[in-house]
């Protein structure tokens, strides 16, 4: 279980009866399994039974299982709900919405509502590119979802999908001052899908679209994009294809090679193994094998799925045929987005000099960096508890900042390819190493200088709708009165 | 204009070519026709010309008018925007979603977002109901308008429509603590909408229709409120009927009448008169009739719309018929939601002593107080200039808070009927005269018993989710560590 690093509080509460038990016995239990007992609050109370939440110190989730059955076994007590502290943060949510200014008195009401507001409302109506200027939309994405494809846990639905979101509002707001809302579909019909983000769209300035499983993702996001006239961004593909070119950008200067020249296997054709694939290639990639559970994907051949043709047809130059243990033979790079354990040691051992190895699956890598580490020069995963963990954190909350502050009408392939740029180059020459090919998500830099080269890219490529001088002078202004985004 | 009381700021931004003018120019003219200087910003400059945002002091919207005049006839100055502090408070929106802890490391990340998170998703994926407990859901509403009935402005469209629900989002805020979201639709069609908002629904524990035109409205309502099993309140109908029952409640005790007894003339057979109708009936009045411009509607005569039909039929038990100026002799009351002017002062001497007028049309009202005062024992208006502001502030936050507090599946007449009650108790005995009906909105008496009335009756019949134990453990605790709420 997650967020037990040195010992963490659980609230347990407990019912008991009254005449079959005491809080003594039940103190002493906690603490004969190694609890400590930090707070007790009564939580109701009738004649005969009482319900108390326990608050208590644990090392560890054992020693909370051990402490659970012990109690559930003593006479009259019932262990009714178990909470910890990944539980206890995540009470009535991790995101607010608030007001930007209080409304004092009958004047602020005047024109924050009624009947002030009209004017406002009929300036918008009269332009509508006004609603970047006076509403939520210049700062506002949605994080839309309909519980597909959750993390590593499959299709779980619309309301168990909501912590990820929010969470993701979350970072988005910590790292970019970007108003993210999630917006969670009870629906998993595509068109319904896309009807949905579309009507909902007036408010928005960028659709962050996550969690949706694939083939459905890819039209959803093609007809968005080319429907709407806000940026569209699946994160689970682009996302992770930007952050791993960042890595990988940085994992060829250490191992000297020049992807351009790489042979790179991508194992796991799934959603984001298509769009890693797709930003390798636009960044000059020439010889990428695309390999899935049957084996490497080579043109000629038929497939069930229609992305996996435009795969077959698109990569593997050299139309290599056989399992991954075959084509692995002399690559230069793998990157893994399958399952765990799919990459052996003996396949390692069988890539170019320096071998680099991005093994993303997640939470279990293709292969352990333990393993790997005799054979690899670079080693990545998607993990934060080994170095060079690529996270998508590293990447959207610069690129909607940029998308945002550009008033961008979409995120093309030069804007994404120039995020994984700006990631890269975060990391110094002097600093670069083996270990270190990727910046931290703490780290500042990043989303300054993502947003900035997202900006730079959405001006060369022509799709930024705010003019240029008008970004200047807002920096320039730090928005003192804010007059400078009117 | 709204918020020009006692003076106000603006900025204008001004194109000034640099060879045919100077800024001492500028400032002159500006205090030549009243305005203060108060300070300057270069926005850009190029070798010809310059763009400053000047910020003014002035009195009224006619020396703003007379100050823009006198700069465009300047010979090289052009006046590209004027904004006032209405428009400048509304600079990039008035709410804002924000984290309610900070993430300061990457024990904090692995908690509220992967891998932490992904045991929180799996409890809510095994028990949907603790998405109450562990998501939004539990203090989150949705604002949900197609911007066809926006204010007095008609159909304006859903950007335009934006800053009402942003408005309103702050109200739910800050006088209710209930996180509020806008979504604006741009769909008009009654089927996609409500299926929009059933997609939209597993983030949200209420949703608050606004603005929405009639008769699609009632469609939209009725249906949400079968097929969701979180309340649905179109704000517009029955936060009117609301807040009108509860100043009336107080009105006929002024005017020492039974409401129960009065003939009760409805003028203006729209949404909201329908429901302010359905709610005097549900609070016992027996006489209420129903006029539009072609007259009182009356059992037999065949109507163009649905809900006049089974308002000819409910109503009117004697069948009074003509027009407002025939069927207002020997009214008590006159409850307007029309148009202006609708009622005369000869209309008003025909009704019966200590007559009741409600002229809630807005921005003017179906007889000006000024008017009426002579005749009239009890007058409210839909105004805050005016004594007896019957205004919808004074329900939908307490409202809202008292139904996400019991988790209630719905809202109903007695909720309803409870809330007009609670906000017209807030007036006490002694302070009640003709010219205090309806409490401030400003009274934070107001939402706290109109969340608590509104929670008594959720228990009394029977559409309260949650435990009414947890909420008095809840209210005991003051949400000290939360685990009340689990």
């Amino acid at each position: 279980m997650a967020g037990f690093t040195g010992g963490t509080s659980i609230i347990l509460r407990l019912e008991m009866m009254k005449e079959r038990t005491n809080f003594g016995q039940i103190a002493t239990t906690i603490g004969d399994a190694g609890g400590d007992v930090v707070a007790i609050d009564v939580n109701r109370s009738t004649k005969t039974v009482t319900v108390r939440d326990i608050t208590v110190k644990v090392s560890d989730q054992n020693q909370t299982d051990a402490i659970v059955k012990a109690l559930n076994e003593l006479d009259g007590v019932k262990v009714i709900n178990v909470s910890d502290q990944t539980f206890l943060l995540h009470l009535g949510g991790k995101i607010e919405t608030t007001a930007k200014i209080p409304i004092k008195n009958r004047d602020d009401l005047s024109r924050v509502y009624t009947p002030g507001v009209a004017n406002v409302c009929m300036a918008i109506h009269e332009d509508p590119s006004k609603a970047f200027s006076l509403t939520i939309k210049r700062n506002t994405v949605a994080v839309v979802s309909d519980g597909t494809a959750v993390l590593g846990l499959g299709d779980i639905g619309p309301e168990a999908a909501m912590p990820v979101m929010e969470g993701k509002a979350m970072l988005f707001k910590q790292f970019a001052g970007v108003d993210a809302f999630p917006i969670c579909l009870n629906t998993q019909d595509p068109e319904e899908i896309i009807s949905i983000v579309k009507a909902i769209s007036p408010a928005f300035g960028g659709i962050n679209l996550e969690d949706i499983s694939s083939p459905r993702c890819f039209e959803i996001e093609n007809r968005l994009i080319e429907e709407l006239d806000i940026p569209v961004f699946h994160d689970d593909q682009h996302g992770t294809a930007v952050v791993l070119l960042a890595g990988m950008l940085n994992a060829v200067k250490v191992a000297g090679k020049k992807l351009e020249d790489c042979k790179v296997i991508v194992c796991g054709i799934g959603a984001a193994g298509i769009a890693c694939t797709k930003i390798l290639l636009a960044a000059g990639v020439k010889n990428v094998i695309g390999v899935d559970r049957q084996g490497a994907l080579v043109r000629g051949e038929s497939y069930p799925y229609e992305s996996w043709q435009w795969y077959a047809e698109n990569t593997n130059p050299n139309e290599e045929k056989g399992r991954l243990s075959d084509v692995i033979e002399g690559a230069d790079i793998f990157v893994g987005l399958s399952g765990p354990g799919v990459l052996k040691v003996e396949d390692v051992k069988k890539m170019a000099v320096d071998p680099i190895v991005f093994a993303m699956a997640n939470p279990t890598p293709e292969i352990s960096p333990e393993e790997a580490e005799p054979y690899v020069r670079v080693m990545a995963t998607g993990r934060s508890d080994y170095p060079n963990q690529i996270n998508n954190v590293l990447c959207f909350p610069g690129l909607f900042r940029g998308l945002l502050d550009c008033r961008a009408t979409r995120v093309n392939e030069q804007m994404k390819l120039a995020a994984a740029k700006a990631i890269a180059s975060v990391v110094s020459e002097e600093e670069l190493n083996e270990l270190y090919i990727i910046p931290s998500v703490f780290n500042k830099q990043v989303v300054k200088k993502v947003r900035e080269a997202v900006i730079a890219a959405a001006y060369e490529t022509g799709v930024a709708r705010r003019k240029s001088a008008d970004i200047r002078s807002d920096e320039a202004a730090q928005s003192a009165d804010g007059a400078g985004m009117l």
